[in-house]
């Protein structure tokens, strides 16, 4: 975001079609849902869209409107509880396993919620002075990021909550992901040496991305396309499930408890294997990715093909290779897509986030912000590893080469996928 | 679903008016909700409204539609699997925790799903010969009694839920229920001796009421009125959450372990205590009966009033003396409510569930009926104590004196309350 | 026991022998076990041998030495709390999971405790005027049974720290038990009526058993010995662990998620059925009585049978017509024996506890005794049924025929057998 | 086990003396205990001292008897199964939960087993050609190195489980760790740049260790002695538990759940704080490094202070500024104590392990052995934090600088400590 405000328009002002943008994209991610669909929560990791919906404008409220927007008077002063995930600078939470177990406010509720949240920060950005929006758009920034990571958390959350009922609901099958012809694997060579890792310059990133530091890696080779189904299924089919020496201990014990045997939403019938995809029960691709696999699956097929994963410094040096195009959100695909070139580096942003061998932790001298909106990186920084470059549920605009995601690494539910070096 | 029975009209055509009564009346429940007060299960012992009425339209539909309507077609084989509560001779039940995961079908196509099967069952019940009648009109019979039961179960279902909500939503308020003025105790006494138990007639019984036998019971008193709150308040204060020695050992346990301190919706708010309702929070009336209790507080509470609770036969010798009215479903109040006379038996029928100090087991010579069927009640016979009397969410044409309900001793979410016998 | 004490004699001096002769048998039972075998405990409802050498100790200690013996020094005023068992009365506990994890004080220290414990009974009895013997007498008699209660508890807990080890250790070869020939089942009249039932007379009966009091039972058929072994493999290979309909709803849950396919001990090896018991794993003997099995499976097999469980009221009515002899603990079988006779009512007591349907509930107008030995049965009346008639593992000299044992139907560590009856 | 190798001596034979003195040092260790304090498991992560001496056995049985001894003949092939603790390629293990429920081997049979091995052992090392011995004596100080890394678990679930014991048993007071007088803490200096990591030489180290590569640290400065007692209190007292935005996410649920309020084995007595030592509880020393803190504390703790934990290369970077004397096993201190001097890099080595901000991961290119040896490290890879330095429970010719241990960052019951850097 360049800023250079003439005398009429402040960084808040210019902020305000892109305020309108992302917020809206929340609300046509929304549109094929049915109100039921809105509520369940599947799991304690994942979240109601309900609560989404609501959860990105509490950030907008709490940290903006109650601060800045004159004589603002809270909405409803329940919400600040209900609403609040994780921020203890905030006050108490509302248990996050029981966010399925709430039904009001209603959906309706929460769209009025939104729409009124909207209507005062519209205000807000008009009015702000040059002053106010240097202190104003930053955060506004945050919250618009803070939204895009929370679309994508809608559509994987909503996935998770729609493959739990045996009749495989359809999210939305408008358009059709494409289906590919398999080609074979290629290498690119990536030097080593020292080179500067973490975000430069002036556009928005996050705390985490910084500061940017110099890192050594070796010269390495990086794979060419994410692994495919096709190649995934070589594992299933060679036992990669019954073979402990594959795995680490870790993931050894989950395989056993949780009886995995192929990818989360695999399923096999009529001798077939299918995909349950948010455009309902589809055929397996074998040139697409493979997606909804754990660290641990990344790193067993990894073994098993006599290669590893990259660490995250090395992801980022290949990156500067690459174009920023690829499979996003905006493609409506929903689910990652055979590559579109044979040669070179590709899919390395879209299509499906991919598990490095790095663990997430503070870069050198890593500050997190002062204040409560401290707490949004920081304190996760402890058994997660990080993955790169973004999926198909991510917004184009929300992803960049030095973005570092995070999962536990039994984490399955995300579109993750697999890149090989070696 | 017109209904116009000729003069030669069998039992089935004679059941159509109860049919659509019934059947209606989980209609008029549902109306004050949302959709989103549809679909969540506040824990594994609830279920969601939508399951509750999709599942008693299954019934009808497996035990009665799929026999013996001519050229029937499921109308969704998958409702079969997603609707099948327990019966093992039915198949595979979707899993009870993650009913509230399920967000369709739709609220829309569930009342659908009644729609259809009701306009068969109203077709079946007028063409069904009077031979045929007599193998259905009991099943029928049956399966509004089932859907009673189930109606009783949304109501309390639903308050678990809402309850659940720190915002205390109102489900229905229409009618306030009456308060009072708090009377002293009466003791009724109660000849021992030799008495028949158990259902006789020709009536609607469930099996678990039968065969009407001989017991032998002590001459006995028996309370005039079920406990009230102000009385519960006494054993509140009184430290009776903290005295093990007037616990079962298992209540003990549960109490330490759920930090139990008072009954299950009674809320300290302003130095003064409120039960949530399904009229919303309101301010605790020390007149109406203590409600929401477990057997183990009934049980607490009864030795330290060094009285005790009735036995299941002792209720039903003492149940003659009294007349079928009470404070019912039909009444709105959807709560207890004080003693309208203060003398006498009061309060037999309706109000609060009364629990009794007998394990469920069969009577004696019990024999299930044959089949799936059989599944109803009998499988349940362990570990569970009996209670008697139905409550204020309870249909009066649902209950009768040899009525037997039944709950694990930790249940605290059904309308409970406390009948003292010396 | 008669009580005529004579000039020199008082109640308690004549109970010195039976004091020596009941504590030397925890001795006697203690012998074949290595020191390794004193510490462990295979699962919370189990306790080390160690803790229950201590715990019959603090028994006396605590609810007759404090209180009677003159100028009484706690032995180590650590114990109160390390050998509480559940005496809320007393003070807080030790808790259960944990005993397991305590190496002090030592297998010598413990013996130590004991020896000092036993001489101040010794003296205690020895010095006790005829009017205090009046009151410790009947407290001592309680101790002693006491232990016995949890001699058999060593047996059954030991037998299950054994079967955890894959290397099926031996307690005790020395004595075989005998294997027979496998009769066909005879059935024993019992006439119906209103009966008495609970202990009468001034012999030590536990609280449980009274007050006496008529009950009334139906005329029926009981089984005149226990279930085979042969006989149960049949439900097993007729593949009674698979068949739902056979088992209550709380039992075919167990069934599944504790993967029940046969008795606890049951072991299948080179093809042949064996049992693990105390004296070694041994081949499976057809004609011994079926052990170690649940409440569940006993219900089970019955109902494949066509048959039931008798209540506890029929059983005592029963147990009228047999001699107290038996298979007990004084047989150093430590294991069921097939019947000594072909005709008549067989093995009602010893050999092992028989399964009653009746839950263990207070017998009309029980009243535990004042003060914290009133915690020793009564408030366990709960969540469990009555066996009857005692063990391989119990006494000779600790059962009668009103003898009220409880346990919670999953249950199956101790001798457990089933008796039909019709 | 007579050593008098000649002047044909091989690695193997060399190998003898150390070989006796290392196996000999566990039952050193094991001479205070009883034999009841060598059958418990105070939790899943320990073990009981028999199967420490038995698996350390087990892994010589293994590796080396079965595979290069002349007719070897197992000693007791449920061996295998029992004392196996990890392995997958040499078979199926008895659950680790369950090690504390086994009663045999007795504690003499383990040592007769060890006896046997080392008899056989000590004839393949005098018999082992050179060549052989080529392949032998490697596994032979693995196995070494494998004995003293368990001799410190031996310590240390020692006392994890002694301290379960409200009577605070002591292991061995003959030694007294001494006391000091609180220094003020120094800083030193640490200069940046690509520095070598990892093992170098021929000497023996750990797969973990290799291969040494090069890594880029920043400069710093490194406190020059652990975070004593008096500091650490300084942060409880601060509030330090109560403080969610010192901690990280995880750390702070952790700290709700365990209701962590102090180091583990702080004990609050009397108004004063003391510590449960190897040698009973003794008051707290101010000056003593603080241990039995979590990464989670570790990391806490650095925060309140204003700065952090280093880095493992940090760590070892600085490491090569010290002398490798310190605090071991061999003080018979068995507690950390006082900084011997006030100046310069005290404590690096010995005392307490030091937790470094580094997730434990994979060198660059490392690759672990061939074979079931290969499963010694490598699997563990994930989810741990990296520990340096050793403490006073290890073996002074056990550690290295380059040594890399490893513990999840709930770990609480190693003797863990602080390390600042900034």
């Amino acid at each position: 975001m360049a800023s250079t405000p003439t005398d009429q328009s402040t960084q808040c002002s210019q902020l305000l079609p892109k305020f309108e943008s992302v917020r809206g994209f929340s609300h046509v991610l929304s549109e094929p849902l049915e109100i039921e669909d809105f509520v369940v929560q599947s799991m304690p990791d994942a979240s109601p869209i309900r609560w989404h919906l609501a959860h990105t404008t509490w950030f907008f409220e709490t940290f903006i409107l109650k601060r800045f927007a004159r004589n603002y008077q809270p909405i409803n002063p329940m919400y600040e509880y209900l609403f609040n995930s994780y921020y203890n600078g905030i006050g108490e939470q509302f248990p996050r396993p029981k966010r399925g177990l709430l039904t009001r406010p209603t959906v309706a509720e929460v769209m009025t919620y939104r729409r009124e949240v909207d209507n005062r920060m519209g205000q807000l950005l008009l009015e702000a002075s040059a002053e106010e929006s240097m202190v104003i758009a930053p955060l506004v920034e945050l919250g618009l990021h803070h939204e895009q990571q929370h679309q994508e958390l809608m559509l994987t959350d909503l996935k998770h909550a729609l493959a739990q009922n045996p009749m495989y609901p359809t999210y939305d099958s408008s358009v059709e992901p494409p289906t590919g012809k398999t080609t074979s694997q290629s290498w690119q060579e990536v030097e080593g040496g020292i080179i500067e890792i973490g975000h430069a310059g002036s556009d928005f990133a996050c705390d985490n991305e910084s500061p940017r530091h110099e890192a050594l890696i070796p010269s390495l080779e990086i794979a060419g396309r994410l692994v495919t189904n096709g190649e995934y299924l070589q594992f299933v089919q060679d036992g990669g499930y019954n073979r402990p020496e594959l795995w680490l201990s870790l993931g050894w014990n989950t395989v056993q408890s949780e009886q995995w045997e192929a990818p989360l939403y695999w399923v096999r019938q009529n001798d077939a294997w299918h995909e349950f995809t948010l455009g309902g029960l589809r055929r397996m691709d074998e040139a697409s990715p493979v997606t909804h696999i754990s660290y641990f699956e990344a790193d067993a097929f990894a073994r098993w093909q006599e290669s590893r994963l990259p660490t995250e410094f090395e992801w980022e040096a290949a990156s500067q290779y690459v174009s920023e195009d690829g499979n996003f959100a905006e493609s409506r695909y929903f689910h990652p897509a055979p590559p579109q070139a044979t040669t070179g580096l590709c899919q390395m942003l879209g299509d499906a986030w991919e598990w490095t061998s790095s663990s997430y932790t503070p870069y050198p001298g890593f500050k997190p912000p002062e204040g409560t909106i401290g707490e949004y990186n920081g304190k996760f920084m402890c058994q997660q590893y990080v993955l790169r470059g973004g999926s198909c549920a991510t917004s184009k605009s929300h992803i960049r080469k030095t973005y570092r995601n995070f999962f536990p690494p039994e984490a399955r539910w995300q579109f993750t996928g697999i890149r090989l070096a070696r």
